[in-house]
């Protein structure tokens, strides 16, 4: 089903050197099934993080960002994280605040540590009430296997509608010194993340102080989670956390340094691969489209055009299709909100092909140039404007008879 | 396939005075069915209308407005529109706009009037080139039948992916004198429409000055096709028009008479008649959803939440399994980008069943009723935001696994 998704083993995702996973069966929602995933950090870990705008934000998200918050304020570091799938905790009102800090307060006094130094985060199905108690009694399992060699387990443990466990990794040398970076993400519907997916975390052991991570886990947001969508529907648990261990032997101190330069750059790197790793296993996807608008007079209004074309359920099907109906594409463009947009000095390509020309069809394109794009599993559509420098990258799926099944029988 | 939609009969539908249909089977796409339609309107009828927003605004959109606008300019009225199927003519530059001029050249050659007196109208494929040549060499076909009995043939001959031709009726009695209102309207897929929808015309018999009939014909779009959305895809040839032949009975003469707001109203009801039937025979539909945003600060906030639940691919997919997983309606209001939004006052209904209460679940929701609703075939969705007193209204339909073989299959 996943379109191009590269074989990910237990081998290749290696240990970062402060963090240990431990998962469990907790029997969420179904049993026999890892559900449950504990991270935890070393004294002294940094963490920062980004999380949905969706205003129904679920209440793991609104208690990691206090927690965060207190974290800053008192100087204690995050010692853990706990995620569930299975379950939301989102539209479930002040009892899913309780719920939330009732995980917290039990990994807490398992791991000899404050409450407010742990960070909890749930995926699933929203406005079902979190049975935390289940939840609770699966944390001694996966505090009995935490190991940092458990990076594929935790890809696993997260999974929701996602067909395969996400995760990637890669080490650097930065300055002379070795910094290991591994990560995992999930998500597969409800994905058009704003300022954050899902779920994603990064980790890395180099010694990061935290506004320095901060500004780093933007960047990378920016460049990566916050560049995809399946289906437009911002999710209410969205969150990516990178979480910078100090294990390690590279450290930061300055964001003007050669050294933040090139960690930043290898952490957008790794996020950005496990962003399109969500959208090659969006549900139903068949193929991976790359929305390239070019010569826009802002970001912003070559991001608004890109996803006009990605969320547009009539370019998604006919991507399906392989069918090159692209005067869909001039539409979304046409509504994508941009007011003083002159259409007449708009370029279209599908890959190498030329499809419109100053507004319309160019006279030398050929159907069958466009045919034979379309049959691809990789597509790019580049967008020329001709009223500006900026530009802006989307990466999107298409809609398929599946993407419809999978909604439709997610949680009957 | 379309979900309750009326028994529409030749018969039901009136002719309006000072108004004659002609149709013809042009070949413009497929041969042997009928995709051209001609409307030949009185001497002295007025004619107001409103156009797609979307910046590809299609070629015969840029002419009719052109005409419109001569029109008023220099008091000759608009004696013809004429209506072709199977080529949108959009996203077609400067040929796209000479196809359009000879169309209304030749026409107006045909009824002895001047060529920007004729408004024309197309729709189907985007980024093809009108087949002018069969196009006009159909017209004489349509005006040797021209008769005012033929407004089921005209619903006919304007639907593309439609299944049912779309029409309504009525009379209604101002001031001791009879007035007939009789439309039709077309679309089925791309339909959000932003000032006006797809197709949709609608003729009266009574006498009314441009001026009124202008402000007339933007109140019944907003309360409306500006009101109904399948897949959120704004077309590049949305159009609705209103005509008063002067025919009838009736005069209006002034925009505060008892005759102008009752006459304003059988318009607006006709046409929000016109495009439920778009809904109801939306591409692959099989639910008629009603959105209903109430208590919110102004309008445009609540059109904002409701938007943001019809287009929501989650909550159209759940409506299409009959699954309550009504946690996706309070997501998307989430993300509906009203920014300092308080979820902890917002409830939510659907039909008689108090789902959500206080942003999070009603505890006295149980899931049956929520199921039973759910396999209605019409639903209201409610919403109480408990922060003004501004509504709206958006109806819309549900995502099946037809859309997507039609929309996949359209062209093809």
């Amino acid at each position: 089903m996943a379109v191009n998704f590269p074989l990910i083993t237990p081998g290749k995702l290696k240990p970062v050197p402060g963090l240990q996973l431990g998962y469990a069966q907790a029997g969420i929602k179904k049993p026999n099934r890892k559900d449950l995933l504990v991270m935890k950090l070393a004294p002294g870990a940094t963490v920062a993080g980004v999380f949905t705008t969706n205003r129904f934000c679920a209440a793991p998200v609104q208690l990691a960002k206090t927690h965060l918050a207190q974290a800053a304020a008192t100087g204690k570091s995050i010692a853990a994280l706990v995620i569930n799938t299975g379950n939301a905790n989102a539209g479930t009102g002040d009892a899913g605040l309780v719920n939330a800090q009732a995980t917290c307060d039990a990994l807490g006094k398992l791991l000899g540590v404050h409450a407010e130094q742990v960070l909890p985060f749930s995926t699933g199905v929203i406005l079902e009430p979190l049975p935390v108690d289940r939840l609770v009694a699966g944390l001694p399992q996966a505090i009995a296997n935490l190991a940092d060699t458990n990076w594929f387990n935790a890809a696993q443990a997260i999974m929701t509608t996602d067909t395969l466990p996400k995760a990637a990794s890669r080490t650097v040398t930065i300055a002379g010194k070795k910094v290991t970076l591994t990560g995992i993400s999930k998500g597969a519907g409800m994905i058009k993340p704003n300022m954050a997916t899902m779920l994603g975390f990064v980790a890395c052991d180099a010694k990061v102080p935290q506004p320095l991570l901060e500004r780093m886990v933007k960047e990378a947001a920016d460049a990566s989670f916050n560049c995809i969508t399946i289906d437009g529907d911002t999710s209410t648990n969205d969150s990516f956390m990178l979480v910078a261990t100090g294990a390690g032997e590279l450290e930061i101190t300055s964001a003007d340094s050669d050294e933040y330069q090139a960690l930043a750059a290898a952490v957008s790197w790794l996020s950005q691969e496990l962003a399109q790793l969500i959208v090659r296993d969006g549900e139903g996807a068949t193929k991976f489209i790359t929305i390239r608008i070019e010569q826009g007079r802002d970001a912003d209004e070559c991001r608004k055009i890109a996803y006009a074309i990605g969320h547009s359920p009539l370019v998604k099907t006919a991507f399906f299709a392989s069918d090159p109906n692209l005067g869909r594409i001039l539409a979304a463009i046409g509504y994508a909100g941009v007011a003083d947009l002159d259409v007449s000095t708009i370029d279209l390509y599908l890959d190498d092909v030329w499809v419109a020309k100053q507004g319309g069809r160019n006279p030398e394109y050929k159907e069958e140039d466009g045919q034979r794009v379309m049959k691809q599993s990789e597509i790019t559509v580049r967008v020329t404007l001709a009223r500006g420098d900026a530009a802006a990258t989307v990466w999107t799926c298409d809609l398929s008879h599946d993407y419809v099944s999978i909604n439709a029988d997610y949680r009957s």
